[in-house]
């Protein structure tokens, strides 16, 4: 983990964090750069362990992805889950051929004993990533969600019903410790970034790893938000239906507000300059930004926003 | 496994036996065969449980094999393997996109606990085959090759390093008992045919499962064998070369000697001719047939050729 002053920590999920962190590694040193990701989406299928938010993180930050959806490999075809079909099984979970062998290998470290983070560190090193991408917890974590037709797995509810349900109530199951030096890092860092990513279900798990809001909490140094919520809505994902679901106020301010033990600065879209003061309100100081990541001139101008907002100098 | 007067118990490698079976279930009800198949090439690649033989023998029934090498589904592509270099992976064993969802599915059932031979069962019913598929035993079983370089792991010897090594020695380690019904089939089989394979390494190991040679001598009706070996060389495969490096006789008359203890009737080449009086010497009765399968028609009149020399009388 990259320690000293020049550390920055981003709690990320899936699709807006790796577009976040794609715009940091270009304005500071990816070396600096730890990703925290949340796990608890993780599922197997098939009897390969995938981990969505990693493989995300993974992908953008190698330069793979399918920019266009935001996951998955770009180009990558789907012969192989076509084939599963012959062997009746569900594919509605989308694997794509290149996008197996991550889940193979993944699963085959994992089944020699090795924690997440050592094979997704294994992972990321063999794709030529220069930051650190940690999963928040070895332990399994995984979050369901009840829905007026029950509790679904977080999968079913995302992908296979295509979060196409009321959201009633989120629950975390298991969890545990988090992976070794992710305590240390998050209380060490210049900056803890909180990535636009969804409150409940992308940065809810990794707030529930033990220790880890205390952690955050005893910084004496900046946590920065960005909210992934702009004018009532999510960028991507179910985060405004989510938050609407449960009560919460579905605006940076409701987001801020999820985060008010710990956090110290809310960064909010320019198009929601009539917030600041409600977020102001809450203690957290608001700064205003273009929070949009439409091409990579948004995605650096995002990073160095935040960066300035936490008083963060080391920007090239 | 089909019992009664009319059943077929076929013993098998890959290719070879799988083209043998290909005709066989066109001139007989599929249902009336158990193909006994080699597993002591299985390996394990990538974390996944790959059982060659086996394979050959699904795809080919199945109707999906790429006829021109024998193996492999047709038009399959390799976009898994190549993601799985981006990880430092070996990737001298071929395998591709649709292929992997069968070592997929097969390393799902069986890390659930289910023995090879009811996975097998499952794949087959599932591509719609209506022969049985019988891993020879549920053990694992191993072939080794001394070479002047040392022992191999038979796909260490057959595909990474192309067969070009001399064979000193071959053993099967593990190994132990048949799988369930495999040797009550045997024993009660109207007919049992060892397939044009290798003997060494297709049939070989089969022979060494517990009981296996015991149950075939025990039989009071006909074994019958299709050469692998015709006008001294292999169809496919490196047998003449191992039969040659352990001092057997290159031809039918070598391979017969290998069965002689069980075995009834030798299917020979009409090209080798030559050979039957030697045949007939070891107390094998020989037949002549056109071995060679390069069409459909061709395997249909091995079919046909093999079962009228054990007198069975059901072909359709």
């Amino acid at each position: 983990m990259s320690d000293g002053a020049d550390a920055i920590v981003v709690l990320c999920g899936g699709v807006g964090a790796a577009r976040f962190l794609d715009g940091l590694v270009r304005v500071v040193d990816p070396a600096s750069v730890t990703a925290i990701v949340n796990v608890a989406d993780d599922a197997e299928f098939h009897g390969l362990h995938v981990s969505p938010d990693i493989d995300t993180v993974l992908y953008t930050l190698a330069g793979l992805v399918d920019a266009e959806r935001g996951w998955g490999i770009r180009g990558d075809t789907f012969r192989g889950l076509a084939a599963l079909e012959r062997y009746r099984r569900d594919t509605w979970f989308l694997l794509g051929d290149e996008d197996l062998a991550t889940h193979i290998r993944r699963t085959e470290l994992l089944r020699s004993g090795m924690p997440l983070s050592a094979v997704t560190d294994e992972l990321r090193r063999a794709l030529g990533i220069g930051a650190r991408i940690v999963p928040a917890t070895d332990a399994r974590q995984s979050t369901r969600v009840r829905t007026p037709d029950g509790w679904l797995a977080f999968q079913e509810y995302f992908v296979r019903r295509r979060a196409a349900d009321i959201v009633l109530e989120v629950r975390i199951d298991g969890g545990g410790m988090a992976a070794v030096g992710v305590l240390e890092a998050v209380e060490s860092a210049a900056v803890v970034i909180v990535a636009p990513s969804n409150p409940i279900v992308s940065i809810g798990p990794i707030l529930e790893v033990e220790g880890f809001r205390e952690a955050l909490r005893r910084r004496a140094r900046p946590v920065v938000a960005v909210t992934p919520i702009v004018r009532g809505a999510a960028i991507k994902g179910p985060a405004a239906e989510m938050l609407r679901g449960l009560g919460h106020d579905v605006s940076a301010v409701g987001v801020a507000r999820l985060y008010a033990d710990f956090l110290d600065v809310m960064v909010l879209d320019e198009r929601d300059a009539d917030l600041a003061a409600l977020v102001a309100k809450t203690g957290i100081r608001p700064v205003l930004a273009q929070t949009i990541m439409r091409d990579a001139d948004a995605k650096e101008g995002l990073a160095r926003a935040v960066l300035a907002a936490a008083s963060w100098r080391g920007a090239r």
